[in-house]
Order: structure tokens, then C-alpha cells, then sequence
């Protein structure tokens, strides 16, 4: 109880707890885990949350940039909730652990495109 | 050199980069470190970062939420600086480690009047 209470707020969560949290589908399948997510300096705002999967200590992994409005927090599951069909995700843009793209604008618009959310910037 | 490029872009940070970045002060005086920041659920803007100092094993540190447009990264000196007068900081509102705050609205306000920045909420 005292953990949720300091670590999460009503709205607010903190993010060494946001990194490691599970990640479900609709059906409620696992698919991985928040590695970590990337906030634009300048404002503050979080642009996206890396869904990671797959791989041993790390090697292999794929990693699924995901705008930070498509995960829904489920406090049942605990965990968040990604609610897109399975053929959007199997399908979206990766990439491997040591092939990090640049994330510039660019990117970033394909990325909001792919899932159907407005480039906010 | 691919540390750089892959952790941080030119506008946007990981979260896990974030953590445990030093803070200075004007004068370029080590005041802590970055210990997390409290992400917004719904709109994943970041409301605070937690500049965390003293202690010995996380015990006894003393924890003060800033809000985040008050930290601006220094890549020279490879942290954040707050551009604030000692006396703000001396008198700035803090937390022990176990009696962390609401960070309800009330809180929110009041905190970001101390530093003189309007409540964008």
C-alpha cells in the first residue's frame, strides 16, 4: 500500500516505476516490458515508451517505440495496455538492440502515422 | 561517441538517462542527483524531477521535486543546471525519504509559485 501511495499518485508516476512494467495486449497476453521511454527536453513531454521483448540479459532484444498515448495503465493487470489489433503490432516499426534509429522528426511522424495519432508537434 | 547518439538525441533524452544525472548550480557546485521524475499519466508530460542529495545508501536523503522547465542540461559539465539563487534552493520545499508528498494539485501549485513558474495545468 505505501509503495503504490509514494510511487503513484492519482495522475503522476514515476519513472523508475514506468521502466520494467509489463505490457498486455487486448487478450492479455504478455508482450514485454517498458525499457524505457524518451521525453523531449525542451518540453518535458514523453514522445514515446520502448515496449522490449525477447532476448537473453538484453542480446536480441527487439524494441517497439510506441507513442506514449497508446499504452493504457490497467491497475488489475498491472501493467499497461496496448489496444491495437495483433496484425498493427506485428507489423510496426522495431529495431534491434544495438540499431537504435535517430528519432528525429521524421521518424517520429511515420511513427504517429503508423498508429493513426497526429504528429502533436 | 555511440552512447551519445543512441541514448540521447538532439531534442529528446531516455528516461533511464535522466536518472541519477548530476545537478550543479550556477556556480558549477555538485548538488545531487536526478533520482526520477514523476510523468503525468494521462498527458505524459513530466510535472516534476526529483533532485535527490545526501545520505549514506539511499538513507537520510533529502528530496526536492523541481519543476522541469528549472533544470537545463549542461553538456560541457555533462548534467543539469539549476539557474537559481542558493537562497531559493536553501528554503525550497523538500521531502526525507519516507515522507514523500501528495503531488496532488494543491501541492503542485504551490510548488511551482515558489519557483515562480505558472501552473500549466
Amino acid at each position: 500500500m505505501t509503495t503504490i501511495a509514494t510511487d503513484e499518485t492519482r495522475s503522476l508516476i514515476a519513472s523508475d516505476k514506468v521502466e520494467g512494467t509489463a505490457v498486455f495486449n487486448r487478450a492479455g497476453e504478455r508482450l514485454g516490458t517498458v525499457s524505457r521511454f524518451m521525453v523531449d527536453k525542451r518540453s518535458g513531454k514523453v514522445d514515446y515508451a520502448v515496449l522490449s521483448f525477447g532476448g537473453l540479459f538484453g542480446l536480441g532484444r527487439d524494441h517497439y517505440p510506441l507513442p506514449w498515448n497508446v499504452l493504457t495503465y490497467d491497475t488489475h493487470r498491472g501493467g499497461y495496455v496496448v489496444d491495437l489489433d495483433p496484425k498493427v503490432l506485428e507489423n510496426a516499426p522495431r529495431y534491434a538492440e544495438e540499431r537504435e534509429p535517430a528519432f528525429d522528426e521524421r521518424y517520429g511522424r511515420e511513427l504517429y502515422t503508423y498508429y493513426g495519432i497526429a504528429w502533436p508537434y
